[in-house]
């Protein structure tokens, strides 16, 4: 269904940007685990708005209330774990006009031929960035679990406008990249909740500022997200249409603001040359490794031992207070529209939570869904 | 699952590379629809190996053999249709090594450490290319449904190594691009079946030339497919993670060698800035219409009545003659391959239809799926 | 996955009988239809506990908080809907004992074997019939989109221990026999909420009768709900696994006390001739009718335009004040337990709009995921 | 989707009775595991038409061909494997009436109220019970599976016209019970495939007299099936929607003939009282084991270590040649129908091997899917 995603693991995530409260339901967590709430909270504050400069002044408190799936003692207990989150602090009135004016860049005309005008058009309803708190919550809990099993996970903002962050040293397998490499995910997962999450200092630097210009001179900028997960073996992922890279997809276009998506080399592969993309193997500690990771973790669906990496581009943010032609659904007449309301002037910071809650919820719902099988075990 | 994708409309996919047959089924065909299937091979002609230079030598009849589903008239009655491609010419002997050795860029060991000894590696068993037969002819129905409902789809090369075709006037939504499109599609549609598909003839000489150099260099090379389709009405496609780009993500990303896949202006978004990434609307004969189409044809995962655009890459073939580093998993050592076989120096031109199939088949199940909804009709 | 089911229409229910909430989330409704929240609060009414003699004396408003999916005028919008049920009246002291003895025929056991000394074992946590509260929120709304259709449906108690009550007149098709059952329908729709829900109303008073002196005698009593849906028209339903009655048994089978179901004649087929169970074929009004209704409105899984018919056997309340054998699990020793808590002594009267429920569920779900298909149209 | 079901392991069955095959695809299936070609044989010759005298004339091989999904040593590789089953007699000009006058009892009304002229209507169709040789294909490959690991199952004629089998000894859990069981199962699985299989033999004469009664009469006669498994731990199934119970619901509610189907103590609990319905708990060789078995097996959808036990009506065969009324639905005339064709006077006898077959993939897939889980392992 169009909410819903994961097999074994199933989230379904729920709420519009003005309706009471948004939230989330998580079929199929094992039992027997504590959930971290503090920590729960942390990562849900990464995400939250109102905080930083770079992002929409509209303050909500994002803190899930979970009313179901946990037992008295705070583990889940096997059954269906619901998080709700109130929504406080809306304003609708900002979007009178544009229940009837849709606004360009948005899903606003693009629901409105689907359902009508009973579409909940506010803040864009459902196809609000406040849909991804939820997301948020389903997914601190999946990294979680799969921190128990030693598989963790990073992001950091690539790029926004022309200005560029370092990669992660997840293409070479040498000790000298695994090292860089976690001392990478090290640094970022010790950033306080309001830092500008970055490789490189400097250039983190130069995209603010650049977002800063950029929301004086009422635009927005768009941006890209690269993503790492380290320590999951080989053979999880169902095969073909299933698979690793299926599961993130899914999830990763399901955030409205991502036009993009690819996995270790990604569109650089048509560049390349068979001798050069493919990652040969090698022995490890008696452990078959690939020698190198163009393939970003993942062959055929089903992951390699390789650290599994994605890159996504996420659109300049649509709402705007330029001027901007659409058309009036109410007297089907043309129509100027100048977007009030409270948005990012850029949302690939904001960005970087989700893309690790798309990570780990494909990664923990293949592993529940497509182990590495033993029929006799 | 893993081999089954689809809502209302179900393709499951079947068969290994050496398996007697390769094969699909289809659930959810609407009934009393006559399927043309001398049009239905020339589809499949145009994605059969064996046939051009650029192509492995393997030749395969890849004829459809349909046991059920249809009705003696050769109409679609509703029931599940089965179609299925008997594997002619397999020739294990070339896979003896591998199964032991897995290939570098191969699915191979990813599959090993899933299924152990069992997994059938001959010729890359599920992961084959072969497997590709029965998703173009799942999705040469689709086409031949859509065209009913005016839907057309076309595909084209790219870009092979560092050579690119033109793109598709598809960004433009004025009468001019709209013609220039309509040119494109049409020339692509007249190409006879072993063409190399290209928009600019020069650009396909230099790429089929590029090909022929690496083929006796012993390499393979990389490339993209760009895929549209007109006439899709607004207002299609379930919302955020069953939409129209994670119903195309979902199959694309099933393709074993697809590695990056992009909507509209794709990555270019994260340097765009909203005043030129957003799309305005206007009127145009009574329909609202996006003036400009950077959106590919696709806002919160439904259909926005733009052309649907996409472009996926595809890495270079991982099979070469090239001695690569693996290991032998049976002694556990190292070991040196050279892959024999019979492989395709470049898989691009043959993408091309298999991009059409997963559009078709995408579009197809969003519209059966989730249709423009009205309750009270 | 265990807590959902449907297809367009999928229905997630969530919850713990002693957690902060229970809930459900509803995908895939139609978008423009007012919610009629007084009628819905009559429905669920009729299911909450505390209000009777035979129901169990924990008190609970049932008034469930839609916190999505509806706009600002009350109308579905076509996003997800969520409903809330907080848990009032939690007495979690009366699970003392049962957290380490489970109760026999309960599925404290089979829970605890599943998912360990984690499950939410108080009150039956997930398996509680406190869950068929938020599935009467998702079937009350379904019943109101039904009629809308010209779609109604009604239950009643068809016996307990050994009294039987009529049977709705739906096996014969003439004229007396509809008009005999509309009768009974509407009778049953205008019982007040607290009414004791039979056709017959003597045989009803011998079952509140004997349900009391079991309550006093400290043991619970099963019974049957039969359960007619009238307005359905011919064609709705997928083939064979997903047809309208595999889509009512994975609802009514997921009701915990439910131990069979049989549609139409049911059981009583094994003992009939075709000559008697076949149904012959009529017109009427130019509409082809069925002139007797052995099948129970439904043949391969597809609807004949005959009323829908079944009828379901509910177990005995498992929770008795008796002592019963069991097994500590911390202590693995044999243990006597004596159930204290508060529970119904026969739960068929309040399976009645849970049946219903049932029933609007998988009418509208196959309705919209397998509706008489035109593809031309 | 309508002829699909599982979650991991997931079968789609296709074909008509007249189309040139019939078959399965069966995905999750483990890998490594050696299928017995020819224990699937005689499994399939047990519901093989044109043996016995109490079934059809129509004869048919009934061999499967396993197109993928095996490796060259006959082992399963973990990937979606194919069977197919060629239609080789068939004699469509039995139904050209048919196609015009529907055949009352059949789906053949409700299929061309959904699907129109297109519908295939020979023979039946996707609903002919030929569709049961495929579903048997798949079973008889999930015992297999389940022997393996200590699962067996067993089914009987219980009830043919107003004759009575015994029962399975598997509602009392004492040794002698046990015993009894055991032999119970062991005697049916060494009947030969032509045997008409029931517990009493003299019972199993009456019934066949009485069948071969009802033949020479021109008409046909109902029956109920019980089926029996052993060995499945406690703690597998999902919750509530879809556990055990609604696993088998949704196979044995997709076989045409059957409109009733109950668990365990099943309608009769509608009698009974809690005291009695009751399974207390006990320890056997430090195991919790249920002290008896009302329960069928299964509480809240979880299987309870004791035998799953469940029993299911099949209407008599609507195919009999006396004279019917029934509508020509292109002359929209009434039409009076004598169905010529082939068929079983009484299809409970071949209902047998089919009822094993929807046990066994219900058990395994719950097993696969819904395992008792230790996270931690």
């Amino acid at each position: 269904m169009g909410s819903t995603f994961g097999n074994t693991l199933r989230v379904s995530i729920f709420g519009q940007s003005h309706s009471p409260a948004t939230g989330c339901v998580i079929e199929g967590l094992p039992s027997g685990v504590t959930v971290d709430m503090a920590r729960l909270q942390h990562f849900m504050d990464r995400r939250a708005p109102g905080r930083t400069p770079w992002s929409t002044p509209r303050k909500e408190a994002d803190e899930p209330r979970i009313v179901s799936g946990l037992n008295a003692a705070g583990q889940t207990c096997g059954t269906p774990l619901c998080a709700i989150i109130e929504n406080a602090n809306t304003r609708s009135g900002d979007y009178a006009t544009i229940s009837r004016i849709p606004r360009p860049g948005h899903a606003d005309f693009a629901a409105w031929a689907k359902w009508g005008q009973a579409h909940d058009i506010a803040g864009g309803g459902h196809f609000s960035a406040r849909l991804t708190a939820p997301l948020c919550v389903a997914g601190g809990i999946a990294l979680q679990l799969l921190e128990e099993r030693g598989v963790h996970v990073a992001a950091h903002v690539l790029q926004v406008g022309d200005v560029r962050d370092d990669r992660f040293a997840a293409r070479d397998m040498d000790a000298a990249a695994q090292q860089r490499l976690a001392g990478q995910m090290r640094r970022l997962h010790q950033l306080p909740t309001d830092a500008f999450p970055v490789l490189d200092e400097d250039a983190g630097q130069e995209m603010m500022s650049l977002i800063d210009r950029i929301r004086r001179d009422q635009d927005s900028v768009g941006g890209a997200v690269e993503c790492v997960a380290t320590g999951l073996p080989a053979g999880v992922g169902g095969p073909r249409y299933d698979g690793v890279q299926g599961a993130i997809a899914r999830i990763v276009f399901g955030i409205p603001a991502v036009k993009g998506l690819e996995f270790g080399a990604g569109f650089e592969v048509a560049g390349l040359r068979g001798s050069q993309n493919n990652d040969c193997l090698e022995l490890r500690d008696g452990q078959v490794l690939p020698s190198s990771n163009f393939a970003g973790g993942t062959l055929g669906g089903i992951s390699t031992g390789a650290p599994v990496l994605f890159a996504m581009a996420v659109k300049p943010t649509p709402s705007i207070a330029r001027p901007q032609q659409s058309v009036d659904l109410t007297s089907m007449e043309p129509a100027t529209l100048e977007v009030r309301g409270r948005h990012d002037p850029c949302v690939a910071a904001r960005a970087v939570p989700i893309a690790e809650a798309a990570m780990a919820l494909a990664l923990l719902d293949s592993w529940l869904s497509y182990p590495p099988t033993d029929w006799r075990a």
